[in-house]
Parts: C-alpha cells; sequence; structure tokens
C-alpha cells in the first residue's frame, strides 16, 4: 500500500510514450501544461465541495482525483513524487524524533 | 521514505488532542472546516502558479504543501490517508497485472 | 455599456424558464449547484493561469467566464446582481466623497 | 449602481500613485502578479465554500470580493473593466435583438 504513490509514478513515467488516443494520461501531455493545471484546479474546486458537504466516500474519491492530476504536473515537468514526499519529511519533521516529541504530548 | 504520508497521517491525528496556540495543525483544526477548505484552495492556486511558471522547485513545495492541506482535511473527517492510496490503487489499476500491461504497451 | 451585467442578469433569470436542452445556462441549473460551483472553480483557475502568461486578450476572456459564472451563480439563488455592486459600492467607498478623498492623496 | 464598476475601475488605477503602504491595493500592486493571483484563487474558493453553503449574504460577500480582486488584475494588467463589459455583451448577445429572441421563446 505504501508504495502506491511509487508504482503511480512509475506508470505516469511510463506513459509518456503512450499514443495520446491510447490514455488519458498521454492525451493530457499533449494538450500541455494549461491543461494539467486546468483539471488541477478543477479537482482542487471539487475536493472542496466535497469537503463542505462534508461527503467522506467524496472526499475520498476527490483526494484522490487531485493527487493524480498533481502527479501528471509533477511527470510533466520531470520531478520524482519522492521529492514531495522528502519535502513533507523536511518539513514536517517526520524523521522519528520530532514525531516522537508530539507524541508524547498526549 | 514511501512511510512518509503514514507517518505524516499519525502525526495529524496527534495534533487533534493538542492546543489550537500550540500547533498550526490544532488551529486549523480549531477554526474548523471552512478554514481548512480555504487553505486547500490557496495552496492549490499556488500550485498552479508555479506549474504555469515551470518553477520545478516550487512546483515541490507547493505540491508538498497541496497535499499537506488534504491530509488536514482528511483527518479533520476522520478519513485514512490509506483510503486516498486504495482508491488511487483501484482506479489506476496500480495492482501489478494492468501495470505490467500498460508497460508491455512500449 | 455600463447596463450590460443588468442585461445579462435579465437573460440569466429569462432562462430559468428554458429547457435544459435549448441553452448552455438552462443546462446549467438543471444540473445543480456543484456543477456551477465546479465551472466558477474552472474559471478561476483559467484566469489565474491567464494571468500568470500576462496574456491580455486571454484575461478578458477568462474574466468573462469568470463573472459571467458568477452571474449564473446569483441567478440560481434568486440574488441580484445590484447586490453585488451595493456591496461594492458600499466596502470601497465609491459614493463620491471617499472617491474624492482617496484621489486627493495624490 | 450600474457604473459601480467603471468608478471602482478609476480608483483602482488611481491607487497605482499610491504607497504601498497607504492603501491594500497599493501593497497588492507592489506584491505582483502572483500575490494578486493568489488572492483571486482563495476568493473564487470562499465564493465556492459559500456557494455550496447556500448563504445569500455570504455569496454576495464573497462576489464582491472575487470581482474586486479580478479587477486588481485587470489594472495591473492596464485592462480596462469595459473590455470584459464589451467581451460579456459580445459573447451572450446582449445587444438588444438576440435578448429579445431569447425572451420570445417563453
Amino acid at each position: 500500500m505504501s508504495d502506491t504513490l511509487l508504482r503511480l509514478m512509475a506508470v505516469l513515467n511510463d506513459r509518456k510514450y503512450a499514443d495520446a488516443d491510447s490514455s488519458y494520461v498521454a492525451s493530457l501531455y499533449a494538450a500541455g501544461t494549461d491543461k494539467i493545471l486546468k483539471k488541477l484546479g478543477e479537482e482542487a474546486t471539487e475536493t472542496v465541495i466535497a469537503g463542505k458537504a462534508g461527503d467522506k466516500q467524496q472526499i475520498i474519491y476527490e483526494t484522490a482525483d487531485l493527487w493524480f492530476h498533481s502527479m501528471v504536473l509533477l511527470a510533466h515537468n520531470d520531478i520524482d513524487v519522492e521529492a514531495v514526499l522528502h519535502e513533507l519529511d523536511r518539513r514536517f519533521g517526520l524523521s522519528g524524533l520530532e514525531e516522537k516529541a508530539s507524541r508524547s504530548k498526549k
């Protein structure tokens, strides 16, 4: 489960060599940056709508869509998803010690 | 690295018991759904701006911010990040066979 | 020219009585709030993309689209565009005196 | 009332000569395009949240904020609001004849 994003990244990179007709992702690459950004904005709006409705199933569904299109943007810019995970690690101190410290507050 | 999201989720759940004054995340929970959604929309806009600029470092930074605030929304709704990863697995056929099939298209 | 918004509002209200098949606006009303909000989010994203590109013609085009869909949201909620113009008048002191005062700062 | 946007545009253009410290609008111009676009995205998200809540007063308030920041973007790009009104006129056939035609559908 924890490797889902890495495997999805591999698929997204793979699709760079696919025909635009044969795959949704390949069609996004072919359409270009503006189309990918537009989709990202759409999915963010749909996540906000689902969040405001408090609909759990819809929040899961739209968050998956939002992350998926985020990763298409990463792939289109030759950025690996691990760079984003590293940034989260770095910023939120998830390297163990700080997490432990935060947990001991309970 | 691959467990970053799971560890972040644990931290976010942990912060539900923290004072709003003591943590940014706790302050978001205290402010409520609208505040969290507003932040999510802000970070999505910043990701679009970074993507349009084609600034790789900024894309990484803003995507991390966007995913972080997505996960605050998940935690606020008692949804585990694994539900989103499952949805990605389910939707994009990452369970092995389909990925292989897609790769063999090359 | 200055009455454009008032006339557009009249058209939008008129379309409430049209078949969903016969008009784009009527199809939005029929699809409901979430669809209208999704379009509003899309057009906002497109305005941000145009603004980041600094493309004047595209900024004009996308702002028109954004305002149009804002007004569909107003009409769908039985709100007159004059309420928005009043709010702008009220908030930004456009009733004459304050504008003069701001101008005298030069 | 119908001249609100034209008067607001005049104020926004006027603020280009103001100190960034003396006026919110002048501070936006000084901060630059990304800041203005970020605000536009924020206000769009807040309009979506208000629309999903179905809160009329909040829809009016947030739409005013959204249009206001749209106009700051126009001013920052030396675009007159009349260009947007012309585009709405052009696109939605508000010049009289078409509106009449649409009304006769009732």
